[in-house]
């Protein structure tokens, strides 16, 4: 397999739905499970990981920047050591609950704006370093972002993500929005295959910029996401 | 060492501070610490731990219910499963600051109305054990209540209390407060070696009640914690 | 009009939605807006203020125990002044929103469990009333129950409230869950129906209560809600 | 009186206490009262307008971005809509215990990161005009700042205010830093009176900057606050 598909799971809260999680699983190898900071709470964290333990999927830990009401897309200026720290609260919660059901913590993967800051900001991408070395797993994240080269200078392996469903700006940088729209399950399906036939991602004016594509991200808060998952997951057989 | 020294430690918040932990911390063998959801943050954890690995002291997890301006003083109904969870939730966070320092987990000791009503409902007795057969650590509790009773039948290696600094009522019921005054630190350390002794604790009305006693709370936020520890320490030296 | 249709609204949190409160709102003469405490936000709080305005529909607070996880549909112990406090926090904000729209509160709704608690504590009930003499404005509530009681000698006005959608115990307690199922929208409609002709409420057993009917509650949160407030609405036409 | 003394209050939060208010509330002229989104709770908040009350202190809201751990003094990236909706709730909320008390509101006054943010973005001073509008208040602000030039073009009445305690860099700009530190009484005094006689400020460089001082800020939460407010309230007397 040399490109898996990961999903953002667990995003619900209390009586609040979000992502058709139950459609997903079956159709991911990974999923980046929210961890109460942004979304989540610690029944929908069991029970999310007891889902993917069903579909023989493999959990990462999603964490945040502490922001339930922002969904964690609000950037906010903390030090090194608060993310750091807050960072492993999270990801330890998490593998409190991987231990209930025998399984193990594969990768962390920071979400929304911790994820964009890391990819700009240097002090950010080493405390989710200072983080990820704790728990001796893989970082997912953008190829050509500064995270990538904070994460590898650290040592910690780098696992290249692509995001089908998110626009970026020329050069690649990703456009982080509050709420995703439908997209067109066959251009996402179109930009995997080219990302993993050309190394070519698509920005919003139409130009090309180099990606490097070890897994795919596709969002479960995006209307149509399991239509674009069939897609996306049927157009990379090939490599998958 | 027949009988240890336990105290509530790292129940700081953000720029609010409870309790003298440094003054604490060198005068104890555990440390019950909170796990951010009556008091605590990830980076007052992340300092308690280290701490704690400082002065050679072990460290427990102290998980509460949910209720931060309540500092886990207020009861709340919650289910079975999701206090479970919620457990899980705040051990697995701990273990994360623990395996950062390279520490294990010492023993779980339910917060303020948890523990409460662990002593007295079954259902919440039976949530402390699930979460902490997971973690495979003792539970520390009240003898003569039902979380001793549950805990023992669930198989979970149960260490015996005692409180010096809480009033009990007449037949050995603690008195949860939300705020603790000063006490005269000789009564408490005699409360102590009466409770080593005889295997007696005094209710409020001065009726005695047994006890069990294989390690004593002494709490950080009453005004003056560090005098009560140093007198029970030294009161309790032959058995320490 | 001798009977009004009333609705829990503005439930959604963050990037998370409960209700169709568009459909909703057209449908209905007063919405009981959440305040942040159970659900809500600031954002939502305003938006659901600004929508009751276009439609002419009266907006009175919905204020709960402070449990976003819970929905405000877990029991705290909460102390009269703790909960009287919390209350005039809740609703004066929402003043600050209606103020925002050159609009005047029109009465108060205790949510959930602290609805509840007050149907059945005389101190959660005085606590109510202590919030909303200060307001000036009616407490909606059951009769029958120990808040019709208290709210009643304390003078505040009291509006009778009749649920056609959730479950009576027999003799008239409501039974709070935290989730609704959909419900027949025709059984619903001739329970109001009941409620105004005969004055009876229906218990889950099939026996009958005693019931004053000034207003009549249909919950958002419903799957089939919009039916059902329809169903409702046209069925109350001759009272309405 | 050409000056007040105000002071930021109700810091306090659940078991936490913040700063000495019984020790402040007495030197001051007026309160800015912590609204809950940094600090303070409903309970707190009661109190503190009931102690400004029984010392014919002035109330003026003092509203923060949602960070409670951080002390609203992370920078967080909001929209000018979520920001003037977060202020509107928030005063709303102290409104709501003004008018148990029978108190008007006097001033708003934002907090912390929220203060700075507006002093420099102007989406952020035009966010706090939004909700200020609202009140019908002036808001409390530093001259030579964007928030001085967007809160006048808007017509909110301004008050210039001066921060003895707190380091400026030079120019004018404030540093706003986490924990206070103690500071000396007398240095704080004469920096009062060099800004009410030369209009100067001092630069943490020595250098010196224009400021206008209607009102002078004293933070509680500096180790020796009450020395501090003594020693100014004392040094104006010509011009209090």
């Amino acid at each position: 397999m040399t490109v898996t598909l990961n999903c953002d799971m667990g995003e619900s809260f209390g009586l609040y739905r979000l992502g058709d999680d139950a459609g997903m699983m079956p159709l991911i190898d990974a999923a980046n499970v929210a961890c109460g900071f942004h979304a989540s709470d610690p029944d929908h964290m069991r029970k999310t990981v007891v889902s993917a333990k069903t579909h023989g999927v493999k959990v990462g830990a999603h964490p945040s920047l502490p922001d339930l009401q922002g969904f964690g897309r609000r950037e906010m200026k903390m030090s090194r050591q608060e993310i750091a720290n807050s960072v492993i609260y999270q990801v330890g919660a998490l593998v409190g609950f991987l231990k209930a059901e025998g399984m193990h913590l594969n990768h962390i993967k920071p979400h929304g704006s911790l994820y964009g800051m890391a990819a700009r900001q240097e002090e950010v991408a080493h405390a989710i370093c200072d983080a990820a070395e704790i728990f001796g797993v893989p970082l997912f994240g953008m190829t050509g972002t500064l995270h990538e080269t904070v994460y590898q200078q650290r040592g910690i392996p780098f696992t290249a993500e692509f995001y089908c469903d998110l626009d970026y700006a020329p050069g690649g940088a990703l456009i982080v929005t509050r709420e995703h729209d439908a997209m067109d399950p066959d251009v996402m399906a179109q930009r995997c295959v080219r990302a993993l036939t050309d190394g070519k991602g698509t920005a919003a004016d139409g130009s090309f910029f180099p990606v490097r594509c070890e897994t795919i991200c596709v969002h479960s808060d995006t209307p149509n996401a399991i239509d674009i998952a069939k897609a996306v997951r049927s157009a990379i057989a090939p490599w998958h």
